[in-house]
């Protein structure tokens, strides 16, 4: 029988999700507490996105299988018992054998958190990306309308991507203000390497005035080279998965 | 001259605000940045709520006299780098000498954050604490309204207090429920030891449906032992201190 798990954690302390010889990613730690619970067996899941070191998730998906049926409320409190506090099953459900939690995904959200504060803010600062400088909301609205549709994200992606193929769909990117709290909330079919760090980078130089809306559709438009750094793991979380 | 600061900092890693022979307390950490930018003299800060281990601050505020006017705004970022990334100085400003943090404070609002959930959710554990069942709001509405008023509170008090007197205002206490959040705001003119986090607890009991509001008016009119437990500090916040 096949397992979709929500898995939630805070990214801070690990070399991302997947698996690798370094260790202590948080495929490993899951893949460990699932195999302490289901009786010393090894366990190998499969995940929706790949987050890198640093960055949270909120929903990430993942699929596995067992043998014989068991109460999936049970799984999830007894996984979390092996779990470090950073990470947790927030929830569990039996699907069809043919779901994939990578390949059966049609989109996923992602959020990205900044503040704006001369000062650094030690609470905010944890889980958002400190902008020292105002930023003009409504440019970046009108930038983040520029990457909404079917585009070939070539130029908003980091070397080192080896995926086939540079286009993706961003179906809306929400700028949500609140005070000198800023929230960036993108959802797509598919992302590229670093794709929303970069766009995230790119609509911060839009806010501060470095680069205008037009320079953005033209990127986009001509594959020109981006403006904008690939914005901190730390403000990045994985929101949710759909399928 | 005196200088009032305000200064944000996560509790989680320290001994509390104030100094103690343990060592490794906010005011410790605060006072050596601050002795370093000012030429390496010893300074000494008076804070407005001696804050406990692993208790926050969003609005902590402290006064200090220096001898000759300097750039304030300098002074936050400079003293901000010799302080460690979990506290920070967001504020600063010149006040009549006869200003003290702790003496010309005439209220204080306190934050306590709350989530609900079966399974433990790693990205609000942080700062908030975990209840795991269901809470009824409109009871925990009414209890709140109990508190607000002039009390004797000496029945949610931990012991270990040395204040005189235990008779306190609260001004207001506001739930803000959000999905799974919930926050608690109190406002009051002062507070005994470890007053927010029980008359926290209280409520949480009478969101479970263990006590009722009329309990809870019962047991301010007549010094009745307390029902709740101290909540955990990581969900305590000192939001604004009013002169």
């Amino acid at each position: 029988m096949r397992v979709k798990l929500t898995v939630e954690y805070i990214g801070t302390v690990y070399n991302g999700w997947q698996s690798q010889k370094g260790g202590n990613t948080v495929q490993d730690k899951l893949e460990y507490a699932l195999g302490k619970f289901l009786g010393g067996r090894s366990v190998r899941v499969y995940a929706a996105g790949r987050t890198d070191a640093g960055v949270h998730a909120t929903g990430q998906v993942v699929h596995f299988d067992i043998d014989k049926k068991i109460n999936l409320f049970k799984l999830c409190l007894g996984v979390n018992l092996s779990l470090p506090n950073d990470i947790s099953v927030t929830g569990a459900e039996y699907v069809d054998d043919d779901f994939d939690a990578r390949f059966s995904a049609v989109g996923k959200t992602y959020r990205y958190r900044l503040y704006v504060s001369a000062t650094r803010m030690p609470t905010l600062d944890v889980f958002r990306t400190q902008i020292y400088k105002p930023l003009d909301i409504d440019k970046m609205r009108r930038a983040a309308d520029c990457f909404v549709g079917e585009h070939d994200f070539a130029a908003f992606q980091s070397t080192g991507s080896n995926l086939k193929g540079t286009v993706r769909t961003i179906n809306s990117v929400d700028i949500q203000a609140d005070g000198n709290l800023l929230d960036i909330v993108i959802n797509g079919n598919a992302f590229l390497y670093n794709m929303v760090r970069i766009m995230c980078g790119t609509l911060v130089n839009v806010g501060l005035g470095k680069i205008t809306a037009e320079q953005v559709a033209e990127m986009l438009c001509c594959r020109l080279k981006r403006s904008g750094k690939t914005l901190p793991a730390k403000g990045l979380t994985l929101e949710k998965v759909y399928y």
